[in-house]
């Protein structure tokens, strides 16, 4: 039974090295809303994060504080007999609610209170999260959704059709997952606030480790696109993917004209074009810029969202993020709605413990929804993983599948220790404009 | 110069008499995050408020507080000079902004301190914001919108083309406004959470002040949705007009069914009948029930969203938020676009402050860019204006012009005291489950 929460602000100086940076976002400060459901009765305890960027990292925590009160009191038991108990009990306090309803601060707050239950049902279950998902039958995986809101685009019943369909292919899908890890692209070597120089090194050193897809950050002026575009393709020339990210900044003809003067360095995707919000602009400019492909979702915010993106035909990726998103249930569902329409989910990591999280999740959409890695990649940063004691595994630009129970994000005390906001060591040393 | 920012948590006690219950809120507290920017220097102090219906009001002065630091040591010479900068300022602050971007507690905080900007530049020129507003010139009205991601629909050509246009009428527009002012609708008659025969009374005796455009609230079961209408015709017959407000609890083809089968009582505007984020399915569901109107936008959370709704002919009313915008910039954005549409603004009121605000904000539409009250009314509810120093004043189901300098918010000091949560003597008394 859930005794108590506990919320702590975690944040990385990240901006001091630039890692991370990119034309909307010069200067993040990688950081998490760190939640711990302490349990009474010998349950393991459940851990989940939301990430932020820094600033706000505390609304977060508080947000965690207030609509966690709801779990407390409750059982494991309760939990896995009604997998969308969670859910519905931090999504529908209609007083919380108001402030979104299921966006903004009080969404990343209920993600994380919401994976951290899924975190401790697959650590009482001795299983990591992917595999405790994989091994439940299509009506209990049907049962953590809630379709309201989403049910003209996808039925109940659709749902539970697809996942019984799949089901008999999952125990070679999880032998071939096993053996083989999942395909992933790095984000690494192109962060905006790195010099010409410093990208070459990092992308042949990538190169070198295997990797054959990379994503470089695009959105500052025109001239300096199509010359990081230039130097990629200079240094490790046509055959390898390479897909670019505006983080938002365009308008619509800006995006268009953007995307048409790098057009010639074959683009894979093109990644927040423009505000994660305009469904309609995002169909407008991938009718403009096609074939090229446009991908989103690290802010989009809800199902909701996502289920107009795929109904309008407007993305060519679904990049669903785990803790932006409300926790495993509504990634759930946003991937069983791209299996209907035939789009690819490529989840957005990176940042701290996102790379933890969503390997989770691509693996369930292969071994249960989806059933195929074509086309598709999970994001690779390289960042702070050695603050988590169960850190990803990355062999040959391919992710290894997670084997400790839980969802993956349990930081090292340590490192908790070390960077708390504000009185950890790390930002005790110096003078902190919060 | 501003010197201090102070956030306070104002909450009152309406759940108590079901006062603002609707289908998706049975129980809401009608409360605000309210701000004072504190001044030096001798100019007069500016207030603001977002507004929330309890739990979390405590998350949106927390972000008044951290975002608040941006204004401090500036002037209100420096507002005046660029109308643009507070919200550049409180939008731009790319670690806040990944909380949102653009919505959420982010957007409600900044919408807050946005809003007291506002109110101490008009205290300082000694006119009521609408008409601080209305003698500017286009350019300066012009100037305090970030067309970032809206110019695909307006651009800033158009916006300035169509003030332009319309100034040479503004002096008789406001002589009229002074003398007949600005229609509106009650909601206050409505509550699901009242009685039926609570709700006859109400009704006969708004329509004994002068109210003849009422609205109720939907979204229980089907058959109570039409009895409510039913009564509503009983009682008040056939020559008023009724708008109903199912505040997002339908599925697409719930909310077809539910207008057809309350269609016959003649509704004049159907609100929220589903996720406000669902601009596709608004579209889908106004198709199907054409030509009964669908109203949206009190938590539509910025001008993208605003934008979508148009563009796709979605809603044939706006219904923009005073502080879910971002403040008077961001929605004389959105009452630029819905003119370019042909969509009449009618705002969202009630809650607490909310008709003290959005009166100014018809009052400038009608004045500086529509030029008509053809189709437009503000909403009103009755309650808690006591609490206000300069309260709205109606007459014959109309807004009267507000006469006193700023944006109407200010509490009065004893309120403020009885009702801050959770040791205002209001909250002491009992034991509150926050």
């Amino acid at each position: 039974m859930i005794d108590s929460i506990e919320a702590r602000d975690i944040r990385f100086p990240t901006s001091r090295d630039s890692h991370g940076s990119d034309a909307m976002n010069p200067d993040p400060d990688y950081s998490c809303a760190y939640v711990t459901l302490k349990m009474r009765g010998g349950d393991p305890a459940g851990n989940g994060l939301t990430f932020t960027i820094g600033r706000g990292n505390d609304l977060c925590v508080a947000a965690i504080e207030g609509l966690g009160k709801h779990l407390i009191g409750r059982s494991l038991d309760e939990f896995e007999a009604d997998l969308g108990l969670a859910s519905r009990l931090l999504l529908n306090d209609s007083q919380y609610r108001w402030l979104g309803p299921e966006k903004g601060v009080v969404h990343l707050a209920a993600a994380a209170l919401i994976n951290a239950v899924w975190d401790a049902l697959a650590k009482r279950a001795k299983k990591p999260l992917w595999r405790y998902v994989a091994d439940m039958s299509p009506e209990q995986i049907v049962s953590a959704i809630d379709f309201r809101h989403i049910s003209d685009f996808l039925s109940k019943e659709e749902a539970l059709h697809r996942l019984t369909q799949q089901a008999p292919g999952k125990a070679a899908r999880i032998e071939f997952l096993t053996r083989e890890g999942y395909p992933a692209y790095t984000t690494s070597a192109g962060w905006i606030g790195y010099s010409d120089a410093q990208i070459v090194q990092l992308l042949k050193g990538a190169y070198a480790e295997g990797w054959r897809h990379f994503k470089i950050k695009v959105g500052g002026d025109l001239a300096t696109d199509v010359r990081r575009c230039a130097l990629f393709r200079e240094t490790l020339g046509k055959d390898v993917k390479l897909s670019v990210d505006a983080n938002q900044v365009w308008n619509i003809d800006q995006a268009v004209a953007a995307i048409k003067a790098i057009a010639p360095y074959n683009i894979y995707w093109v990644e927040e074009p423009t505000s994660p919000d305009d469904v309609l602009g995002h169909k407008e400019i991938a009718r403009q810029v096609a074939p090229i492909q446009l991908a989103t979702g690290e802010h989009a915010h809800n199902k909701v969202m996502f289920k107009q993106f795929l109904q309008a035909q407007a993305i060519g990726f679904c990049q669903i993020d785990s803790c932006r998103l409300a926790g495993v249930n509504e990634v759930i569902a946003v991937m069983l709605m791209a299996d209907k329409a035939g789009i690819p989910v490529c989840p957005h990591a990176g940042g701290v413990g996102l790379c933890e999280y969503v390997q989770h999740l691509s693996m369930i959409d292969f071994v249960c929804i989806s059933g195929t890695m074509e086309n598709r990649v999970i994001e690779h940063a390289a960042h702070l993983h050695q603050h988590f004691r169960n850190p990803i595994e990355i062999r040959n630009g391919r992710y290894l599948v997670p084997s400790a129970p839980g969802y993956s994000v349990d930081l090292w005390p340590q490192s908790m220790a070390d960077h708390e906001f504000p009185h950890g060591k790390v930002w005790a040393e110096e003078t902190v404009a919060s």
